[in-house]
C-alpha cells in the first residue's frame, strides 16, 4: 500500500483510519513530524526547550491557540481544513504527571480546551534523500521500526524541563559510507540534520552498551563491516516530560515512536524552515 | 573608568586603544559578543555548528563578505562605519591548524581577504539583569575574570567540527537563589540563556572536579553555603576549532576569554533576536 500513497492528505486519512501505522517511507518527499501536546501553562517552557535543543527537538509548528486541534502555525505546515491533531497520527502515547500510562489510536476523549500541540521534525524526512543517494536505511528495507536508544547527551534545561537526555535513532552503514551519509543529511537541519555520533566508539560515548536492545523501535541487523550511525530523535520531547516527572501535572500526549504525522511541507521547504540570522 | 562609559562606540574605541581589557560590566545595557574568525571555506560548517548548538554558540552576526572587517550582518549589530573587527576587541587569540599560538592586541597583520568573522552572544549581556535583581555576579564585585571550565556536554558535530565539548562559565549563588537566577537569565536565549547545570551535583555531571582551578579566567570565592551555577560560554567555538585540529588549516582568530566586543544592540533587541518559528 505504501508505494501507492501520493499525497500527504491521503496519508493522514489512512493514518486516521489506522490503515497505516509505521510511517517510514510513506508519502515520499513530504516532511514527517513528531508530536508533543501539553497543558498551556507548560507551553512557554517547552518552546524554550526546543529552541535550546534544536537538534533533538527541531520545532516545525504548533497549534494556533490552546484547545484548537485543527490549525497549525506557521501556515503551510498543514493545509487541510479537516486536519485533526487528535486523530491524524496513527498512534498516541498518554502521559499523566510525567508517567507513561498507555497508547491509543486517538486522543479525542482526553483532549481539553487547555491543550497546546507541538510538531517536531522527524528523521524519516531525510531518508528519501539517503535512498536517492544509494544509502537506503536498513529499517526501510526490512520494513521494521527504526531502532532508538536513550543516550547520555544532556538535554539543556528550560524551565520545568530539567534532567532530560537525548534519544537517538540508529541506522547501520559501512565506515566508508559515513562521510556521504553525513553530507546527505546535513542540510536537513529542521529534521535533526547530520548524525550526532557514529562508529562503535560513538556508541560507547553515547552510553549505548547493547546495540541489539534498543529502548524504542526494533533491533536492526548489521551486515559485515557495518557500524552504527546515530541521529538525534524526536522521541526526545517525551523523555523530557518523563524527566520532569510530577513537575508536569495533567495529561500530556505524544506520538507513538515510529508513528508520525505526514505534513504538507516537502523537502523544498527545508531551506525556508532553516533557522538562522543571515 | 568603567562606570563613566556610556555608549557602545565609546567602549569599542577604548578597547581598540587597550584602555579597557576585561569587559565585564562595561557599557551596561549593551550586548557583548564573542568572536571567531575563519577562512571562508569553513564558514558554512561553522554556521551549522552555531545553529546546532545555539546555547553555547548563539550566533549574533557575521561579517558581510570574506575579507571585509568593517561591516556586520544583520544591520544594527554594529552601526559605526569606522568599526574594525581586527582591532575593536581588547585582545585576540591566534590559532594555526587548530592550535593556540599566541594572544595579540590586534589582528591587522594576519587578516586576509579570505577571513570571515562570526559574533557569538556573551553571558556578560545578562549580568546587568542579574545585578538589577540583586544578584550581582561575584566576578563583577571582585573585578576579576569570570571562571570558565571545560565540561562534558558534547558539542553536536557539524561538518569539519567534530569532537568538541562545551565550555561553561560559573557564578556562585545560594541554592535558594537559583530559581530566580534561572528565571532572570531565561529570556536571554541569544546570549546563552538560563543555566545548563547547578549545584555540586551539577558540577560533577559536567565533569568539573576542582572548582578552584578553572580552565580559563580566574577562580571565584564561594561565600558560606554558596554552590556553583553554570552557563554555556562563548569560548566554546575556539574549543571547537581546537578539537577539529589539523582539519582546520590556516589561521583562525578568536577573542581572548573575558575580552569581548561591545555591540550596538541592547537588551531591548533580545526579543527580536530570539530564534523561533511562531
Amino acid at each position: 500500500m505504501m508505494g501507492s500513497i501520493a499525497t500527504s492528505q491521503e496519508a493522514r486519512l489512512l493514518c486516521r483510519e489506522n490503515r497505516i501505522t509505521n510511517t517510514a517511507g510513506v508519502a515520499p518527499g513530504y516532511l514527517q513530524a513528531n508530536l508533543l501536546v501539553l497543558p498551556a501553562k507548560y507551553a512557554a517552557d517547552f518552546y524554550d526547550l526546543c529552541l535550546r535543543n534544536p537538534v533533538s527537538c527541531p520545532l516545525l509548528g504548533k497549534t494556533s491557540f490552546p484547545g484548537d486541534p485543527h490549525t497549525v502555525q506557521p501556515d503551510g505546515c498543514i493545509q487541510s481544513p479537516e486536519f485533526d491533531i487528535r486523530t491524524d497520527f496513527p498512534k498516541y502515547r498518554i502521559y499523566e504527571n510525567g508517567q507513561y500510562m498507555e497508547s491509543r489510536r486517538d486522543i479525542c476523549d482526553l483532549w481539553t480546551s487547555d491543550h497546546v500541540g507541538f510538531l517536531i521534525g522527524c528523521s524519516f524526512s531525510f531518508e528519501d534523500a539517503l535512498t536517492a543517494a544509494g544509502l537506503q536505511p536498513r529499517h526501510q528495507r526490512s520494513k521494521s521500526i527504526v531502532a532508538m536508544y536513550r543516550s547520555t547527551i544532556p538535554l539543556l534545561p528550560a524551565g520545568v524541563f530539567t534532567g532530560g537526555r537525548c534519544i537517538v535513532s540508529m541506522r547501520p552503514y559501512r565506515p566508508e559510507q559515513i562521510p556521504q551519509v553525513r553530507e546527505v543529511t546535513r542540510p536537513f537541519l529542521s529534521t535533526h540534520g547530520e548524525p550526532v555520533a557514529w562508529g562503535w566508539d560513538g556508541a560507547k560515548e553515547l552510553g549505548i552498551t547493547d546495540i541489539d536492545r534498543p529502548d524504542f523501535g526494533e533491533p536492526q541487523v548489521f551486515e559485515e563491516g557495518e557500524v552504527p550511525v546515530f541521529w538525534a530523535c524526536g522521541v526526545t520531547p517525551q523523555i523530557a516530560v518523563e524527566s520532569a516527572g510530577a513537575k508536569v501535572d495533567g495529561v500530556v500526549f505524544a506520538h507513538e515512536p515510529g508513528h508520525m504525522l505526514v505534513t504538507d511541507w516537502t523537502v523544498n521547504d527545508l531551506q525556508r524552515l532553516r533557522p538562522g540570522i543571515v
